[in-house]
């Protein structure tokens, strides 16, 4: 009898991670997949993913309406506590034999909770990764409840069992995010016109001549500066002059004020090089950052597929501190004049060959390989 | 300025186990104390903890309110997620410095949860053991949100450390239950009748020529099978004969198998041997275990308080495996004769000599200590 | 295409009350049948309906989960938030033609706000009666909700068209409860043992000389004084005498204080007269009643199925104050002499004559009729 | 000793409606006034009210924040839930003599239900009216729930008495947002220049030729249509080429599809003769109104304030059948000629005579004096 594998995505980027995980499960013989669309990843404010998903030939099991609109910490925690009640409706319905969560954001908590206190086993994709943030109280504590560790590096397996998790339950499957990246280069070219398709807010300019792609979360345990921070970037590219596709941030506690920020910057300088985005479908995101002359801003991408496709990053602030990075990257604070000096130095350097340290491009087929063949189990006891 | 030191109880052991830290807490010139009720530790059926808290001259900052009533996976893990809601609430409210989180039952998520996302720093108590069930993964996770980590053991420290948290932040302030079993000792005779006092169910019998105690709880992971466990119990200390005084247990999945097993073990049966309490003041149960033959079942209280006390102890099943033990404890099975077979050689082999492996006694003062002076933040990362 | 009908039933009682037009509606070619079982009546400790469902040959399209535990008026108004939360979900996945509830207990507003705000159709047994209490905010709040009344009796008709509603949308079928008591009436006597089949607690007597029944709810407005009215009725029937069979009251705030208050009784008299009921199947229930001298307390049983069925009632206190009641009611105030007087009483007058003011027996066949056939909207307007 | 009033907001334009009642409540020497700003009333997005009560000198005792964002049925059901455990805990706490709701969005069903099962009598000002959609049925529940009604005009009065109400629960207070209108006349001059304080988005244009004024809301039971009808009135006012004041309308199902028919008509067409606001002080709205030429679109204010202030209103679709009305309004469906028609006939009409149909703008002391003098209690029961 198949497998019934719930996958939870809860945010844009996760499904964007996930995708050839998805697709490798629904291909499986031994697997069914169950894809529950949650949290952010319904709303359209943050980029709704349901379209992508049905175009991308899934269905969708269940979904799970669960941000309390507020935008800060308070409603930040009950968005989890709602998503954890709502989960757990969602597992006694589905009654999966495993559950898939994805990396570390706030609201995979609710999915790893349910599911381990049904007594579902739990597969955590993307733990023993170090970065700062919220985010890094997540991804272990998702670990400790977790009987399954899909991860993206060895290193990131070598943390994994030090924190005490059987070896035997630890699978080095690489990133599947790699695995678009790996995809879209076999058609590197976007096959639409990016403003026709796409629309967003602000000019649509030339982009052959060059230019910038941003992507800048609010760091949650520096709330009260997440305004601050995307000032600095802002003035930043708006001084370096060049196009720049700037992409709208997902749901979190700040987002209000980033988006605050960001209107106020509109308003006030009203830039004539700046162009926003809501959501692109995955590949094409990677084709437009393939073909910037660099990415800017504290996104996991610029140093998980950028390092894979060899595009210059420059990484702001401490979101991303601790991650495993290539050469791809430099790191700056959250200074305007930082910010400049360094993506005109990655501009000025252009491409970096292919380090293939979040994987080769194949995890999604590993990692629905894994899901079909290990031992599942929710019982678990620390290794020392 | 004082630290504010919110204290988050939800359940009646959990309390016992505090008090001593709560009495110093309240007591330190340098911290406020606001204790927060919840959970179980609310409702009469599984021992409200409120009576005991006036008693105990603490003032209750708040009652949350979070037991989904049911007995299964599902209203558990609902039960944490309005838990989580809840708490929010709460600590919006009342703006610690520090939350403290005690032990590893599942409702404790919903405070560790809540006091990471909304950047209270969370403290730990009795992090770092190894135990069976639910309960192990809960501990961990929780570890894994927690800034500051107050353990029992010389080897639940080391544990802390070894799954990367800072070992500046780990302190081995011994396990507070042992301080409630020190000052017990000073005047270990119940001044009160038991029977006039508590009341409970079934015949009151003369505890004079020897009685014994039993504790046992569902355990989540083996939810199906918590009725048929407590019946082996109940059918041995029949069988043993002796004078029983058997505590009721805690919610949980389970419970209700728990208490339906016990309802018609009595009706079927008609035990004369069994009397059935909900709820003692956490010294007198330790008076009543002091002065029993043996104390059965899979209460942790068997291992922590009575390996200091020296109470023989029949440990039954998968609940506490993992966790450090004494001299004192005899493990066996779910089994009738087993259980009868340990029960009589722990009979008859009498008390055992104390020993400190849980600590001294004094681990309240040590744990507001801790709280007073320790440097309190929400950033963690990786020891690794 | 078939109609989707969907029912809620949220106690004891209602499940009880419905069960012939669930008979009717599953039986109906062209309604089809959708059960959610929600609330208390999922919970054993007041009577869960589940196995009485399934011997009946219902399936559950649903379980809703809601009672949050706490027995008082903050815990009763979180469980209808909660049951509002929960039934939202049901109703988007069930997407039925019609949502049908029943009476006016208060988690039935759940039921009525979710499907008024989902825009499903509403139906509502048993509007437009009067009784004190807050069943009474309850009942005519519901019936401004409604799209559809199927209501017991001429005067509720009148009395809804009264409050504005279009009469076209005003059915008098008659109160289904009266169903059950006309079919019981062809096999009148249990064909099991009542003590046997349904266990209970407290002594077991010869019923053959004659018994009480009684059935006593809390009052959600006089909470306080749940404890002490519950003693007055003890005493009273204590003082009688005669053997009594007392059903456990339903969830509600005030149930631990009757609960408690029962217990208490029992602890402090050990009356030797008094069984303690759980649940029994409606029509063993209305076969325990038909057989009795008299029925005591304050359901509504005793003046709606009674009335059909003849059997004294004395009614104490306000909860039923406003209800059409027939011959074969007695009322009296929360005072043991005048529930001993009363009793003593229609004791000796003993059986009445049949009244069908709340309807022939025949109202499921009716409901189903008019669920089938009605004109459904969630349009209205006050008529005036 | 005063008497608590606990007054609930849960959007902008109730806070715009009852602020002149929060003034003579908190002026009056026999009560103590407790605001409590909810659900959409404290998102940016739907216009926070935080801002304006600080500026007007109230306190907030609390904010709950309540709306599950996703902008459907199932999620505006759900906030209704959410809301109701909140408000719950906010009752709780604050334990008021009496709680306060206004008029009938879909989140007050919350407070009403909470307040009515905390036993805390409840008063609504504005029962009776009789609109489209789904207000409809929140308003007159709210009134089988409340036990003190304030209502606006003597139709209303009459309406809630026939409902079943006592009559001396109701009292004729007129409507509190005609205080403004009054207040807001003694200087009808914006002192602040619109578009510098306001923002908002779209051309400034010169507002001394005349201009427009636009409030449309969605119409929940027309969910699906929301984005048609909003088209067919941007249409309209694009024709008739006046400048155009849009105001943004309120978190409902639907508001959505409304923002998105906005956002698409402004890439599509471009407009240059409409500006987008968010929210202005309800004074400067009025302001706002009395200076255009006339108001288009759903809302009550054109029915309500501007009958008093003589503005020319075209009302277009079903939100306010039923509702009063003056000679000022002209009612059209949703269709841009007719829309273009009505609006040029009422331009061409000017203002029309003072209209005291809802008030003679001293509500507000009447308010507060009913709910200072008034019977409390919890208890009623339908009047026949």
């Amino acid at each position: 009898m198949s497998r019934r594998v719930c996958v939870v995505v809860t945010s844009r980027p996760s499904y964007s991670r996930i995708r050839s995980a998805l697709q490798s499960i629904q291909a499986h013989g031994d697997l069914d997949l169950y894809l529950v669309v949650a949290a952010s990843a319904l709303l359209d404010r943050f980029g709704s993913v349901v379209r992508y998903v049905e175009e991308d030939g899934f269905e969708i099991a269940s979904q799970v309406y669960s941000v309390l609109e507020g935008g800060n910490p308070l409603t930040m925690t009950k968005t989890a506590g709602i998503g954890l009640v709502e989960m757990a409706t969602v597992l006694d319905q589905l009654r999966p034999d495993v559950t898939v969560v994805i990396a570390d954001r706030f609201e995979i908590i609710s999915t790893a909770v349910a599911s381990s206190y049904m007594n579902i086993p739990l597969a955590h994709v993307q733990g023993g990764e170090v970065t700062g943030s919220i985010d890094e109280k997540v991804r272990h504590s998702v670990t400790k409840l977790a009987n399954l560790h899909l991860v993206s590096t060895q290193k990131a397996a070598e943390r994994v069992v030090r924190m005490g998790e059987d070896a035997a339950t630890v699978h080095v499957t690489g990133c599947p995010s790699i695995d678009i990246a790996r995809e879209m280069l076999e058609s590197p070219e976007l096959d639409v016109g990016l403003f026709e398709e796409y629309g967003g807010v602000g000019p649509r300019f030339d982009l052959s001549d060059g230019y910038l792609v941003v992507l800048q979360h609010p760091v949650t345990t520096e709330f009260d500066q997440s305004r601050v921070h995307v000032l600095e970037t802002l003035e930043a590219v708006h001084k370096v002059g060049l196009p720049t596709l700037w992409f709208w941030p997902n749901v979190d506690a700040g987002t209000d004020a980033t988006s605050d920020g960001i209107r106020s910057f509109r308003e006030l300088r009203q830039p004539d090089n700046l162009h926003f985005f809501k959501n692109l479908r995955p590949d094409d995101f990677l084709r437009v950052a393939l073909g910037s002359r660099a990415i800017v801003g504290n996104s996991s991408v610029a140093i998980r597929e950028c390092s894979y496709l060899g595009v210059p990053a420059v990484n702001i602030g401490s979101r991303q501190d601790g991650r495993e990075r290539g050469a791809n990257v430099v790191d700056v604070g959250y200074d305007r004049d930082e910010i400049v000096e360094a993506t005109l130095r990655q501009m000025a350097r252009g491409r970096y060959p292919r380090d293939e340290l979040y994987g080769d491009g194949r995890a999604g087929a590993r990692i629905a390989d894994v899901l079909a063949s290990a031992h599942l189990t929710v019982e678990k006891k620390l290794a020392y």
